[in-house]
């Protein structure tokens, strides 16, 4: 980097338009998508796909409801053209899809590339040439009326050669490349150029494909871009107007979404963002930002792990853990605050199962893409009284008493403090069973019991207990079985405490539910111990949790 | 996905604010970048950083420039309070870096944050309650007006607090959480109670922070929502304006430059846009993109490849290899026609050293950020006639004939399109060592030559060659000594041939360079073959070569 960047770069000079509208506008409705996966996204891959990963990602496209699906640039190798065939020969494109096939605007290659598409039903014959500035210059060494000639003569060449194959139906697209870098009035005059070629209808539109091949200043300057254009160009009710973002400047998903704001009618793009250098414009992001808003996308992302599991094998690169939407972390919350407020939010939304969707961090209910509330929350050295209380929720039904809650959460808290690792739900569970004695607890363990109540408040409990693997059998008397219990308990350990707190509920919500039992012992030192114990009656339940609670003020 | 989203989504209601001037704005300076990847960022881990991490991230983010730099919640847990102890204690805070932390509006909090904070030098202290409709509603219960409460009695205990460490000079930070989902006069309500309370001057600012803590709308609503607060906040000129986007709808870059342009004076965010989530807005891709716009970002990210090894490390998270700026492939084209303009506009380039940045698809110089040009170009399947020859001139100086360009593309083609990978530039060296008789070449091998001219014209050359292993000593006569060489080989050889096309340059630019010779020849039949050789000497790389060319044309 240099210290004085203005000697070296300078920013490509905006469009002066200041009665633009767009940002007073909505984005109302799904644009028309057209997914580039099998093209721009292909050319860019380390290995481009092979047949097979080829025809799994056409099938996964048609899946997600494309109806637009640029499948390659058949004139550039015998695979690229060997793939179009195998598609058109082999029945495998739905008639409510259309294919879309890039081609140079050269003679040669526009043959070949109607070669490849004999017997297609709905073709997007896309062109595009080399428009901007710096192109011209630098790369062709043409003038603006040389570069509109090409243009035009190519596209001529297309349309004789489309009614050549009469039982095609062709749409014609056209790029001028790269937009976002062409001065915006020879943008239009090569693109009205080409349209006055191809001579479009209302009923029949042509293609227009205003690309940020490069993206190359922030989103509202391309917003700009296309209002200007939308708005001057002149036959703009015979055009569809696409655009094809590229992100460089990782802000490719506000460019499109200003641009549909400005007039955009079509978007092209990858799934994930793939594509060359930084990528395409991501799809999957586009569409359920407006999913998030209540408009339907008309595509579909129900299983989105089963679609990231496609794309990284077809496309051999991954998706990031906080990939919008589909990366694996972006449900998820290890914070404390963030964790306490999503655990209200799921708690107000059960009594309301049918209003909007309102979740605190949680901008779409992590079901309508297929993923469970189970990763929602994570528990790490970050994280409050919620977060080890939630997981033993979601997965064992386990409704923590407050204040046992806030005393597990600092057990939790130590444990990740000292490793500095993540607690899995299965290790937090453990951490539970061992902290209250639902597990390797032996100093007293309840083997029988017998309890008969001879009169009102004059229960007698005839307990067998293994202490320390020892069997003893004890009786007690109480106003109530635990009242005996505990009496029963102090009389045999000498110790003296009492229970301060104690709670039952049903795991499960079938009459042949188990049932889990929280109780706290204090003694008259402040020392105070939680029991927890689960059995299938809740008797015994309760029993075990006393013994639990009472064998951890024994050494 | 439901198919009828808006029954179950909606969005939240922009600010009506037509007056909005920001459209016309550009971005002509940095802003106040604060670093928060020790607090929002290593909250979000799966492992959040231990204490050695925590220290080697710190020093990253003094070495990029980060002069504000949020380290911590020190009241959350032991290790993020000990974390600030040490650095205090090891006086590791340079002094123009201020640190920042974060507290919950809690007494309890703030005092032991205050605790971690002794002796610190410059400390922003950091509290934030939740002030949007739907936290009121159902995290907290509370009024408007409670919520206010809480925030201004919080404000003062900090306040005051303040006032007892006079040897730290401190700035405040307010966050209304989550500014985005606050009702806009409600959350200039709050952030004036809070500033009337704190008492900032123009001299010494206070900074109120507007975190879209998720990302609920379009970048332009965001614009709208800080020109507004910017616009109608009473003591505006005595705070100074932040930003904490994050990044739910992939368009925090987007937010935090419409912000810019609205009013915004501070951004907050995180290296690669770690965060919850989704993650929090990416500086570098932030910074790098003002640099490409010619604006000194006031961060260096000179050496890009070590900063993405220290934060992955550190993180434990990849970075994405489409990553602007950073991923691995950002830089790479495989595509042939994005080749062919990348190879013209580093040609332009050598001849106007000292012109602006202007190359086709590379919105940036590599080398800025200490990356070389050897990855710009690959060569898959999709790749054209430039990729290979690009690669043996960037790693062997070598400038292929156009016509061998083209003929070794189409041998290159032949190899992608069969195996499906991509080529490294030892394998394509290998491929045109192989094709062109520079490697195992056996049938026709160079060992002695003696060349005497005794009259004009005509040149008399004596060539010792093994031939299948078998050395033969050979004489021929011809006006150069190509010609000679050709008369040696068609007698010796019988065949019928001539040389087409000859080209020769150095390898290197010292006076003891070596020598590459292309020789095409050709039969009768029209078959032809080009050789390559290189040598010290030019006459034996020319000779080599022929020897090459012609092997070819033995069975």
């Amino acid at each position: 980097m240099i210290p004085n960047p203005e000697t070296k770069y300078r920013p490509f000079p905006p469009v002066h338009f200041p009665q633009r509208t767009w940002p007073d506008k909505k984005i109302t409705q799904a644009p028309i998508w057209c997914a580039v996966d099998m093209r721009d996204g292909n050319q860019s891959l380390i290995n481009p796909m092979d047949h097979d990963r080829k025809i799994k990602f056409f099938k996964l496209l048609i899946e997600c409801g494309f109806k637009e699906i640029e499948v390659g640039f058949p004139s550039a190798s015998e695979t690229e053209f060997n793939f179009v065939r195998f598609l058109i020969e082999n029945d495998m494109i739905p008639d409510d899809v259309t294919i879309q096939v890039l081609s140079a605007a050269r003679p040669d290659l526009i043959e070949r590339t109607f070669e490849a598409l004999k017997g297609a039903k709905n073709v997007v014959f896309h062109i595009y040439n080399a428009t901007a500035e710096i192109f011209r210059r630098i790369v062709f060494n043409k003038s603006e009326d040389e570069i509109i000639e090409l243009a035009t003569s190519a596209t001529q060449i297309v349309k004789d050669l489309c009614t050549k194959y009469p039982e095609t139906k062709w749409t014609f697209e056209y790029s001028p490349e790269n937009f976002s870098l062409t001065e915006i009035d020879y943008a239009i005059r090569i693109c009205e150029a080409v349209t006055n070629v191809w001579n479009p209808s209302k009923e029949r539109p042509m293609i227009i494909n205003l690309p940020s091949s490069v993206e190359v200043n922030t989103p509202n300057v391309f917003a700009d871009q296309i209002e200007y254009f939308s708005t001057n160009f002149a036959q703009r009710d015979k055009i569809t107007l696409s655009v094809h973002p590229h992100n460089d400047r990782g802000t490719a998903v506000a460019t499109a979404e200003l641009a549909l704001m400005a007039g955009a009618d079509r978007i092209e793009g990858c799934l994930f963002g793939n594509g060359e250098r930084t990528g395409n414009v991501d799809i999957i992001t586009l569409a359920m930002n407006m999913y998030t808003q209540g408009i339907n996308p008309k595509l579909d992302f129900h299983d989105i792990k089963r679609i990231v599991e496609i794309v990284k094998e077809c496309n051999e690169l991954p998706v990031h853990p906080r990939h919008p939407y589909a990366g694996e972390l972006v449900f998820t919350a290890f914070s404390g605050s963030h964790q306490d407020a999503i655990k209200k939010g799921f708690q107000a939304r059960q009594n309301q199962q049918h209003s909007y969707w309102e979740l605190p961090y949680l901008p779409i209910d992590p079901a309508d893409l297929g993923c469970s509330y189970e990763a929602v929350i994570r528990v790490n050295s970050q994280s409050g009284k919620s977060g080890a209380a939630w997981i033993l929720q979601q997965n064992h039904g386990i409704e923590l008493p407050p204040h046992l809650q806030r005393e597990f959460s600092s057990v939790i808290q130590q444990q990740t403090d000292q490793t500095g690792h993540e607690l899995t739900p299965a290790e937090i569970w453990d951490i539970f069973r061992t902290q209250y004695g639902l597990k390797n607890q032996e100093k007293l363990v309840l083997q029988e019991f017998n309890v008969e109540q001879n009169a009102p408040n004059s229960t007698k409990l005839k307990l067998t207990l293994a202490i320390n693997g020892k069997k003893v059998t004890l009786e007690g008397v109480g106003n109530g079985v635990l009242s005996a219990g505990t009496a029963i308990l102090k009389a045999k350990t000498q110790l003296d405490f009492r229970i301060v707190e104690y709670n039952e509920h049903t795991l499960g919500k079938s009459s042949d539910s188990r049932s889990i039992s929280y109780i706290k012992c204090s003694n008259k030192n402040g020392d105070s111990f939680w029991g927890v114990a689960i059995d299938n009656d809740i008797l015994g339940s309760s029993l075990k949790a006393l013994l639990n609670a009472v064998s951890q003020f024994i050494d």
